[in-house]
């Protein structure tokens, strides 16, 4: 019999439901070498985490995270709660020797984020950070690409990621499923919570950034708060894009918005080689635009690639050829790769250092957005 | 607690697995009545078939189905073995009481289809078909739109299924993963594995079809067979197409192979009404493309429609708008659907029944196929 | 200075002006041996032929198209009048030892299109169709294509002619613009007007149609007649869909309607063989689809491939690499065909005789929509 | 008879067809107030400029553009000539009292630009610039929108113009065709060339820019000069990308180059309003995207636009629905309007006074790139 990997989730929110889902589907799709055990949750109304453990079957429950992590049977704490619990809740659990996976970003500015990857390092346990775009297959497989010199010197990187679920001037801010509108419990706006997916991928596809540009925009000044009842200034950012240099020499921009109509959830990526270029977008996320330019020019064209053979990444564990997965499989294939690292003492990427270096981005374009000038990424960054 | 709903299920292929999946997921996802216990698996190879209940949860497994519907603590029998054992299976199954849920086609032809349904009626249990297409949002978003009189009068019906993995000739018949290709397991080629899933979907959206001119062909005649190691003649049909008149006077064509070269599981679906028409296809499966002539002219267009709202068929158990989900979804919600009525006493279309009617049609197509002539479709059809 | 090349345009509606437009066109943008000359258009009414001929350049004008095949200064009868006049036109022209260019459909019958050949043939005379979508840079790339046997052996092809402009019970039949509607005419509806197209093409890449089963309908079965005033009945088809089998084995379908909402005039085409496929439709014209199985498997897809570079068929003629052109084209790079074979006394295709190939398969397409079977389409046609 | 309007055209480069192409169309498919006459064409190379002048039916040509301009029978001076003939020219020419249509960009920076715009209008001459991607009917149709007030409050707009074409190191740079790679003739790269058209829609949709903050690289530093035969440096940029803030308040991005693999002339672009979006792309120029937040939740989606109908901008001068034209028809339909508005004293837009619009956000663009600063572009801007 299997080792069991037993596990204590923070959050029942939306992430607390794909967490949870890649708790219960990765052990069935992939042969790890641990057996995923939902062993508890925490969250502070009673009545709702009753409820999320008996319907995810997590054998129990608490009201108050810090019970979770005193728990000895506990061997990984998982944290899908809000940004503003990430970083005491990450550190706690590393002092008590836990493995710890963190949802995205993993703190709310790079000062957090580098607390708690010190934390995890001097605890010396496996840790990750749920930047599960990058388990799509499709990206995935421009990863393999990329390791693999098809693309040549890289020119060009542009990301974007568009929604639009806020435009609505009677959207309050703050309080359950609204937090990331209130920007002292999210850090930011759109730029720690869709910029930080752009980044994370692209500094996986392409390497660090060197320096960025940016600008950002509060459309609706004021909302109404949650929780204090009354009207408040808006803190987040609404829209944010910037132009950036990678350390390779491609430029890039990279923008990101809740105010783009007609939009739910439009991640896209491109990467222009010189030999080869490829794209790929959320919306669609089965599919890869490829485009070779080794292949017979009067026959050359984009490939739309369906993503979903066997020899596809991650796609071998599914169904059959032309059958596509979606989102929550993301979360399966990230939490797949974490046991069985884990299983040999090992961090799958993204680790906590990696999303360290995301929010040293996220950083660099918030000041950028506020002093109107270039601001340099720090790169060779020490931690601890 | 709630009541079990104890599942025996009959073999452990690809569609043992899409099942499985369901019987678990659904659950987690939807407020079923009862709670599905994974109870048994019965297969004929005793190392896979423990292999697979370990894998997915079962608590026992039989070499022999009839053990299973010998068990008196199971409810319902699902039955995801090849095609020529469904007929005995479900008909002893419903001798025994069982619920049953049977993968498609119902028979490998319309006399065995008609005493399977003949069974089940009798034995006054709830019913079911795998045609999971139907549960796809979007293509369910279409049943919503036909019924609520969107199209008009409906002029023309279209679709296909093509896929593209059969055409080298070293692809042997028969045997494991492969009896699709043996016609005496399989029933048929396309016509009872690709059309089928055209016809169900057709007949539920655009109502009966009241007579079809059909061809067939058997581009690769002779194949080894895994079983006899020789080669033999290949009895299933490569390809199939017909043309059809639907009893509400629209006209529809219909093509299935297996050797268009491009394609891997492409369904694709139209309807043209006299005021709307729209499309599907299962490459994205996420999406419909919609055309309402109510439009003002200048800016009248094909709506693409990306199906993951909560006002959108089933995706409110789901994710958040933007995030789509894939194939296995549509057992899962089938099977949701079989439960919510089973516990009212009901079967949920698609029933026995149902896949009767598409077995007639079938039939009518091979018929036609061999005569050259258009062929009716049996109409007003009564069971036992 | 070039010799000239003098033209006698019938009829000024939809195809007098493309026709039209390609004689002055295409010596401009191509290097044509001969000088065409807009010398005369012949049409009934008198105000309007003037006024076509000034628009256009046409140094003088007709009423009676008797009249213009008269003058002994006229090299070349062009007829884009409606179906009914091209036997009587064609066999004049012939007669006066003109070239012949006839708009598509050759005859309004087989019979017709036969006689119409034999008259041309005897005359030797330089003489050709206006199947203008052969003309498609795009569709002339896939005949490369098929021409280098990138394609193996053929399993499928299929066309579509999607129309939606006859829906409403409100247009009448008959007269100026509407003459297509009118039978007597017209001599079919969309078997002649669209499915011509779809054949034409096909026979031009996939070789003869062995044979056909086909279905038509009538949906509006009376309309007012624009010339006399009253209700009659609707002769036409609006819509005819057919199964065929080529000589070279593969199986096809077939369908063209002007019921089809949200379609202005959408031609499809798709063809299926062992190694590669490619499909095209009219309404992205510049385009072609291309599945080549020699990719390597993991980042194999269809190739979109935007028809605008040097090295594609006719557009090293135009503009650069990325810029496309329309509809129009089609007819200007026929007509350059034309002249450049005529210069060698020679007749370019589509000939005569390949209108009347098309003919014998849209009255094999008619006669099986009327007996239900499967007919021949006669091969090795003898004429004359 | 139509008075007529006599041209003299400077330039017989790509320009100087699409320019003499529509002098010819224009008055065919437009009811135009004159009659355009190709009076004379000017160029250096006698050679050539007989050749062209034969070709295109110019009645006379001459070497240098002063004897053109120097002409009094000459009523139109139409310069497509390289960048830095621009200012010469055209002042030459409103000092001779000739109307003027330059070819975009005007100057190669806003000095020239200004200078040019004073002496048309102090000659008050009829005066036009070719920004002809304003005439493809699915972006005039994109304004017509705004104009209506469709979109509502804009928040975003974006757009691109990706080539690929000068990856090559052995692409040399100057000379016959190459001139926009040598900054002396072009006056700067990919940002007056490429970045010009997207700035000129964008003011013309969105207004005014207010500041911009950008990026410049030269990727390939030298290459062999043409002139010279010699490696220089290279001088102009190959790729520009930069942030926006436009004066309504709305956020943007831009960004061109010739370094994008796979694209050859993707113009893209985006406005995102309140109420609606809408899209559109030089590669499908036929089609306009639009999203309406106005329709029904469950069935909204991107409307799939088929720019070819008679209530379409410009299109009732063209086909039938379905039928779509090409890259060449925004020339024709500039020039139709030009007419029009020339024949009533007028300039039709866009006028010098836009190009030089242009020009100053260029000029910021290039600042902006060398200071690393947000450069405010100049408003309320005063000619003359």
């Amino acid at each position: 019999m299997k080792k069991s990997l037993n596990i204590g989730l923070v959050g029942y929110g939306f992430m607390g439901r794909t967490h949870s889902n890649a708790f219960r589907q990765a052990p069935v799709f992939f042969d790890l070498p641990w057996r995923p055990v939902l062993k508890a949750v925490a969250a502070r109304n009673v009545e709702r985490v009753r409820s999320f453990a008996e319907n995810w079957g997590y054998e129990s429950f608490h009201t108050d995270w810090r019970d979770l992590v005193a728990r000895p049977d506990i061997d990984l704490i998982d944290i899908a709660s809000p940004n503003d619990t990430h970083h005491a809740i990450a550190i706690a659990a590393a002092k008590a020797g836990k493995m710890v996976m963190c949802e995205k970003p993993l703190g709310r500015n790079a000062k957090e984020a580098s607390e708690m990857t010190a934390a995890v390092e001097a605890a010396g346990v496996p840790n990750g950070v749920w930047y599960n775009y990058r388990f799509v297959p499709a990206v995935t497989m421009i990863r393999q690409l990329v390791d693999e010199k098809k693309f040549g010197r890289i020119f060009h990187y542009r990301a974007k990621f568009l929604q639009d679920w806020t435009i609505s001037r009677d959207l309050p801010q703050g309080g359950e499923g609204l937090w990331r509108l209130d920007v002292s419990v999210a850090g930011s706006g759109v730029t720690g919570d869709l910029l930080a997916h752009n980044i994370d991928t692209a500094l996986w596809l392409n390497g660090p950034i060197a320096e960025v540009t940016a600008m950002t925009e509060t459309f609706i000044k004021e909302r109404k708060h949650n929780l204090t009842g009354r009207m408040e200034p808006v803190g987040i950012d609404d829209a944010s894009a910037f132009l950036a240099r990678f350390e390779n020499g491609s430029l890039a921009t990279f923008e990101a918005t809740r105010y783009a109509r007609g939009h739910k959830a439009l991640y896209t990526l491109e990467i222009n080689g010189e030999h080869a270029s490829a794209s790929w977008d959320l919306h669609d996320l089965h599919r890869i635009q490829y485009f070779d330019h080794g292949d017979e020019g009067r026959v050359r064209g984009w490939r739309n690639i369906h993503v979903t053979d066997d020899d596809q990444p991650y796609m071998k564990h599914w169904w059959v050829p032309g059958l596509q997965i979606g989102y929550e499989h993301t979360f399966i294939h990230e939490f797949a790769d974490f046991v069985q690292a884990a299983a040999q003492g090992r961090s799958a990427a993204p680790t906590f250092r990696d999303g360290l270096a995301t929010d040293y981005v996220t950083d660099a374009v918030l000041a950028s957005a506020r002093s109107g000038r270039w601001e340099r990424v720090p790169s060779d960054v020490h931690v601890g």
